[in-house]
């Protein structure tokens, strides 16, 4: 049986950035180190080609009656830079304290990893064991998984003779408490660029005659909200599905503390929608957030232009049941809408996720049809989680995005389990991540005993 | 005798961007290229220093009875940036047509080669001609000449000597029709900047529980001018002085067509104060204008930030008798009562400048102790104009801003007789700009012709 712990450092070595062409060597390091950890662990491992990085499908097999789960994780990483802040290199893991220190320990590879060795344990100890499992690794998560609709597309048929899917790719609150994630936000992202004249003009020579373009889109931004917190475009709130009190209720043992939370942040008010609660409206309420906005000159000192063009970078995060195209039409309509004559409005389109809901099996609103394996799945995370750590797990949504868990969803049907393993302070898409080797450790324990009672049918 | 259009590529090829401290090499060269130039043409040169970029002083002295002109100009230059919008290389000058191309070419280096020049060739044509010259060249003025106010305290006594100040700085309507620029707009300028969380946030993680520093920007913004295009500000408007029916009937004789004029700049509306056109407007009414914005992700694609900060620039031109920092007040004020709750707002105070106006001689409102020299000045500049382009020039106020002449008039109580040179086509502080080679041309013999006749009592 290998050491975890050094086959993460291993993993964590092979340098593999997707979203840079520099690391290709890096990336199919870490793609031939997962296929050959898969394979020398008995499974049948086939590497997926797709337009960019390929995905590994692992598979065990066995009788249709077994269960069949899916494995997901990513064998790609974020970008390293800023490097100077690392306080040891990025891609040389450092293990200080109870913490392994590089990028990916916590997103994805130490995870991932955690999920592979309890699979390992598991086979060792009883060879025979009746569940079918399929790894199903991607190198594409970190660029938003483009290839990964076409994948699941193709691979339909033969990814749903499995059951459900299982994850570790989503945060636990604190190293006490497990969060079993049942919902995930949605994305709808574009650019909207407003263009007043027709190139840059001198502000001497031309100052009160025309609309200047950051002020006609500033006009546009500011009647995207109502002073109260709520997104002002008509429609937008139509598909949310009400939370239900139990969600309200798990949610309140979290036990969280918005003194704390606003220190956190360093604001002194939130600006929440109305009737929620910070920790409620990030993860059941939809957003319209600014990520970027630019025009004219931005460099020191002054430049007195009035520039032809500014623009906006908008992202709704959207919650079931709300549609990523309806939404962007919605928002792009309310713009044209309201943009002030004399200026010429148009789009950059970008990418799109679904939101995603499960329910747990026993609550007011479980679906009748919930397959009895995923409900049995479930339980058994439930009963894994409450002996590993003491403590009965949550089932909370989350306010971040896995585009993917919906795609699985729509294409082939699957629900997901997600047990979340990184901490807020695990410093993820961020200098000197890490992971904590504690949670590791419990991590592999209860995914061994919960893959343990799901084979034995309990 | 040098051949000026070969001198200005000269000057040109310096890059002297005074606000980028990269281009320390081009100042000093375009400030030696100038000294040396009229050391040549027997002026006593000195080099002031100053805080950031020397101001070069050349005189040519004579009897106190004749005459005393200080020519003004400058040798530094805005930035060339974005430099992939060129053409030809920003700082090497290209003949195309019957145009010179380069940044600086018209702001403000062809029309200060144009006045050198004439002055050159009166000087081999008359070396003994009864007239004092100062020139005057700062390298500041693409900064909002910081340092100049302070030399004209420490040079006081000197230049008061001096009758008048004669100036290429200002515009020409068309290549047809010359303007004696009698007013200039003044100067008001600073950033503001947001802050909103203390550090930038991911917008799945935290988004919907805070106010967006780009938002909050935006709605500020948005409050700054009501929507059928006057400042919003209380007070804003209080020391504006009354326009005199001659400015009006003047403006009149431009015969500036609004179509035409929208058509140059690309625009389908005008937006301008109400009761003013928009030919009115750039010259009589003051504005508040945006100059830059910026905050989170710029680059492409996405980046699902929610920023800590975001800023805007922003420039006040003002109008005779507003006082810059009154306006910079009311408008700091006014953002600050209007920001939203739960941002942070801050203030980066950048330069200013008075507005200025002159009147003509002969005109309802002139001045009863108007200076004798002055008043030949502005009739000898009105017949030299009207030989040599066949028409009478226009007295008109300007839309742009030289606040150093208000400065001369507060300090050493000269004022200046402005003879435009440059064209609306001519793309000042932008992409592609460029000085046409048939003005300069006509410009050299005006000036040549205007200060034989002021030397000859004329």
């Amino acid at each position: 049986m290998f050491d975890p712990v050094e086959k993460l450092k291993e993993f964590i070595r092979h340098p593999s950035v997707s979203a840079d062409s520099r690391f290709r060597g890096g990336m199919s390091g870490a793609q031939e180190f997962v296929s050959s950890l898969l394979g020398g662990m008995g499974f049948v491992v086939e590497v997926v080609p797709t337009a960019l990085h390929p995905i590994i499908l692992a598979t065990r097999g066995g009788e249709t009656s077994w269960p069949h789960v899916v494995i997901y994780g990513h064998y790609d990483v974020q970008p390293a830079d800023p490097l100077n802040l690392w306080t040891t290199p990025a891609f040389e893991p450092e293990i200080r304290g109870n913490r392994i220190y590089g990028r990916g320990a916590a997103d994805n590879k130490g995870p991932l990893m955690t999920n592979i060795t309890a699979v390992a344990r598991l086979l060792e100890a009883n060879p025979k064991l009746p569940l079918r499992i399929t790894f199903l690794v991607e190198g594409e998560e970190e660029m938003g998984s483009p290839s990964f609709p076409k994948f699941l597309e193709a691979y339909r048929e033969r990814l749903s003779t499995a059951d459900f899917v299982y994850l570790s790719d989503t945060a636990l609150p604190n190293e006490q408490q497990v969060v079993l994630t049942c919902g995930l936000r949605g994305l709808a992202l574009f650019d909207v660029q407003v263009t007043g004249a027709k190139g840059d003009l001198h502000s001497g020579l031309h100052g009160g005659v025309l609309l200047n373009p950051i002020q006609a889109l500033a006009e546009i931004i500011a009647t995207l909200h109502t002073p109260d917190g709520r997104v002002n475009v008509p429609g937008f709130y139509d598909a949310v599905l009400d939370v239900h009190p139990w969600e309200r209720d798990e949610l309140k043992k979290l036990g969280a503390d918005e003194k704390s939370y606003a220190e956190f942040l360093g604001i002194d008010t939130f600006y929440t929608t109305p009737g929620f609660s910070p920790f409620e409206a990030l993860r059941f309420q939809p957003t319209l957030e600014f990520n970027g906005i630019g025009g004219g000159y931005q460099g020191e000192g002054t430049k007195t232009v009035i520039p032809s063009k500014a623009f906006a970078k908008i992202s709704c995060r959207l919650v079931p049941n709300q549609e990523p195209d309806k939404i962007k039409k919605l928002v792009m309509d309310t713009i044209r809408a309201r943009a002030p004559k004399g200026v010429k409005v148009e789009f950059v389109d970008q990418h799109k996720g679904d939101p995603y809901v499960v329910v747990p099996p026993g609550r007011s609103n479980t679906p009748a049809n919930q397959s009895p394996v995923l409900a049995r799945a479930f339980r058994a995370a439930d009963a894994a989680v409450t002996e590993i750590w003491g403590r009965a797990p949550l089932y909370l949504r989350e306010g971040g995005s896995v585009p993917i868990i919906a795609d699985i969803k729509r294409v082939i049907g699957l629900d997901s389990v997600m047990f979340g393993l990184f901490l807020p302070e695990d410093n993820l898409h961020a200098p000197n991540e890490s992971f904590n080797l504690d949670v590791m450790k419990k991590g592999i324990e209860t995914t061994q005993r919960m893959l343990a009672m799901l084979a034995a049918g309990k």
